[in-house]
Parts: structure tokens; C-alpha cells; sequence
């Protein structure tokens, strides 16, 4: 049988996952995604996904590959990896790729979302999806500094401090990135960061988040993103802001 | 110190509870609140609600009532409370009432909605909050039969047949209940089912949703839920719908 690529795009609930990437005993996404695969095909694989999601990070569009010598039609391979998976990973769509096309190195662009509860009191359903800021936030500040990513800048100041940890062999060694939109949007009291880039370093989503409230709070000005951004330095921005605001939500080839 | 009448609002992610109703060993909404209630003002208190939910039935705005003697100013007992209780129960508001306002006794008024998803994949961020039919289904039918049961009726076709189990004493021992609005919302592919009523029997709302379900897989007619009141015979009408999919909207006094 000939080996076919697969492209799975799936949507997660992060919460009672230890993350994307595969561990011996814990529950991960990647590790319950390759059971159901193993079952289906009958065949045991490593599916790759487009980048790693942290511990309580969801997605709705999660790209991830693999090959298989099944010849079971896409539809059905969706419907059946569906039976097998908890209601918390579903497979959205099942397409058959070129045999070069991969999750990670062949992804373009990717966006993420990052929500911020700003009320005083945090609707029950919204706990697990959101970060809740009860404190005063200036908005506009926020916007102003999220503007300041946009374009290639080296974000080594906004990257966690684990270089070996997460980083793939076959990624830049550099920390130069481009983004491509940075923008905060409200809807009520929901903030909604939303950020498009060519890439992105472990943690920096959520430091830069980080960041903005420090922004929002008036700890410091806006402007300081840029030389934060020149500074290079982990301890020059602000703290990681937890994962459950966190979406990964497209992947763009 | 004379005592004083709380009315709280809370919303609850009823997922990991085991319903409303305090138990000995087991997570109620009740129990919880009762504990933080005690721990707040340093007295045993049993909260009661306007009515009882079921093991993962939500709610937006549940209202319970208990008294103390406790002189602590509304606003500072809602944080206090907030900040025992777990994230999937929230305090939205506390006033005081008079002496003899009670959370079941003086509801003029109670809303619920059942949420229905109708696509082929639920979403996993909807999973615990809406029951999932990716099976066809003929949405006028379900919004013709919804309209049949506005007015006064009675429900025992659609009550559950543990009559002693969920009666309250002072509750009255007929099955006659007032249907104020009763009707079908459709938004993509998530279908709301809204009832206000004057009451609502035990899985009265589940069972009706169960039958209107049945409508809209065309195994019976509309107008089939006329004789299904006319019969008093829960065996006459769909199963009940499973909880996840029901919301406490509000409860009017």
C-alpha cells in the first residue's frame, strides 16, 4: 500500500490536558490523538502538530499530520477518530495532503487568541476559557502598545527562558519574528487580543499579554514595548499571563 | 442582633456537581454554598433555592434565601462568598428582603432554556453545556409543537414518576402548572428552547424537550402534544432529554 499524508484539523478544550506534546503518564493531546489514530489504522504513529500547545491552552484549528497505509476515505477516518476521542478533542476535517506537506514546517502563519474577562464577577462558564482582571485596565493604552509587535523584530525579551526545552532542531536558531496583526478588540467586558505572525516562541503570546496589562494597569507606558522588544531580555517584560485565556486559532499554508 | 433576609443570585457550571440538593457525601450546589455561607458568617445555615436542579443542570440566575444574624454589608458578603466558592459558582448580586420573602415560596415567575446542537461535530467548548442531535431534524414542526403547551395544563405526562422523592411539603400536590412563553430560537447550528412558566414539575423541561425532539425527527406529529397533556401518562411522552443542555434562566418574584 502506497503511504498517504493526512492533514487533521482539530479543536480542543485544553483544561484537563497536560499540554500538546506526548509524556509518558500524563493525558496529552497529542498522545490521546495518537491512540485514536493507532486504533482506526492499526498502526502505531506520532501525529506532528503545527506547534505545541502549554498545559490548559486550547485551540479551535490545530493542524496536525501523519502517515498511514489505511485506505480508509477521509470522511470516515473523521467520524471514526470522533467515536474514539473524548468530547473535549473533536477532528473538524480529515484531508488527504502531498507527501512533503507538514504540520509545522510547511505552516506560514499562524493566529492566536488571548481573552480577558474584565468584569468584576467571572461567569462560571467563561473560568476555564478566559484570564479574569477584576482590576482597572485603560484599554486604549493596550491597543496602542499591541500595535508597536507588528513587523520583524527579534522577541527574545518576550520568549520563556528554556531555549533547549521547546525548541524543535529543525526551527531558526534565531528569535527574529514577523507579525503580521497585533490588535485588542472589547466586546462588553470581554478583551480579546488577537495576533497573527510568520511564528512564535514558546510563552511569547502570553508575555506579551503580560505585558499589555502592565500597560493596561499603568504600570508602565505603551511605548516601553519597544524598548522592551530592543532590550532582549526575558526580565524586561512583563509576567507570563496564564494559559487558559490562550486559543491557538488557524494555521494558514 | 435581629436577623436579616439574604436573597443571593448565583450561576453555576452544574458539570461537576451533583445537582442542587444538599447530600451527605457527595458536591451539591447547595452543600458548597451552605459551607462558604457558615464559613462567612460563622453560622450553620441551610440556603434555600427556588427550586432544585439536577446533576449537570447549569444555571445563570438560581436565587436562594437564608437569614443571619450576621451584620456584614451586602456587597462585602458577595466577595467574601466569591472568594470561597469554586470558580464554576459565582455570587452575581445579594440584597436584602423582607422577613417573608422566600427564593421558592414567592416565585411569581421561572425561565429555562435547553440548548441543542445541531451540527455534525459539537464543538468541544459546547460540549458540557448543550446536548448534541447530529441527526436530521424539521425545526418548524418543533416550534409549532412548543406553542401547544402555552397556557394552563396539566403536566403529568411530562413529570418525572417519583412523585415523593422531589415534592416539597408546601408545594401544591397538583400537577396543573401555567405556561406563560414557550418557543424555539435557532442560531446557526445551536436551537434554544425558552419556557417561562408559574412552576415547572421535576424534568418537566427535559421531558417536554425529549418529546419536541421527537417532533422534529417527524416520529410523531405536532399536534400529538395536545393528546400527550390530555393522556397524564408520562408514559405518553419522549424520554428526557439529557442535563447538560438545561439552563435556570431567571426567576422573577
Amino acid at each position: 500500500m502506497p503511504l498517504r499524508n493526512i492533514k487533521l484539523t482539530i479543536s480542543y478544550d485544553g483544561t484537563h490536558f497536560h499540554g500538546w506534546q506526548i509524556q509518558p503518564t500524563l493525558q496529552t493531546i497529542q498522545g490521546t490523538l495518537a491512540d485514536a489514530i493507532e486504533r482506526v489504522t492499526n498502526a502505531g504513529v506520532c501525529p506532528q502538530g503545527s506547534g505545541r500547545t502549554d498545559a490548559g491552552v486550547h485551540a479551535l484549528a490545530q493542524v496536525a499530520t501523519f502517515t498511514t497505509a489505511s485506505s480508509i476515505p477521509s470522511s470516515n477516518l473523521r467520524k471514526a477518530l470522533n467515536s474514539l476521542l473524548p468530547e473535549t478533542i473533536r477532528v473538524v476535517s480529515v484531508d488527504e495532503v502531498p507527501p512533503d506537506f507538514h504540520a509545522r514546517r510547511s505552516a506560514k502563519a499562524k493566529t492566536y487568541q488571548y481573552r480577558i474577562y474584565a468584569g468584576e464577577v467571572c461567569p462560571p462558564f467563561l473560568a476555564k476559557y478566559v484570564h479574569h482582571n477584576p482590576y482597572p485596565l485603560r484599554f486604549e493604552p493596550m491597543v496602542a502598545a499591541a500595535k508597536l509587535i507588528v513587523g520583524e523584530h527579534d522577541f527574545t525579551s518576550f520568549a520563556a527562558v528554556d531555549p533547549e526545552k521547546h525548541k524543535n532542531k529543525d526551527e531558526p536558531a534565531s528569535n527574529v519574528r514577523t507579525i503580521f496583526s497585533s490588535q485588542w478588540e472589547r466586546d462588553g467586558d470581554v478583551l480579546t487580543y488577537t495576533v497573527s505572525g510568520n511564528g512564535f516562541l514558546h510563552h511569547m503570546v502570553r508575555n506579551l499579554v503580560g505585558t499589555f496589562l502592565l500597560v493596561g494597569k499603568e504600570t508602565i507606558p505603551p511605548e516601553r514595548v519597544t524598548t522592551i522588544l530592543d532590550q532582549r531580555s526575558r526580565t524586561a517584560a512583563g509576567p507570563t499571563a496564564p494559559p487558559q485565556g490562550l486559543f491557538l486559532v488557524r494555521v494558514e499554508y
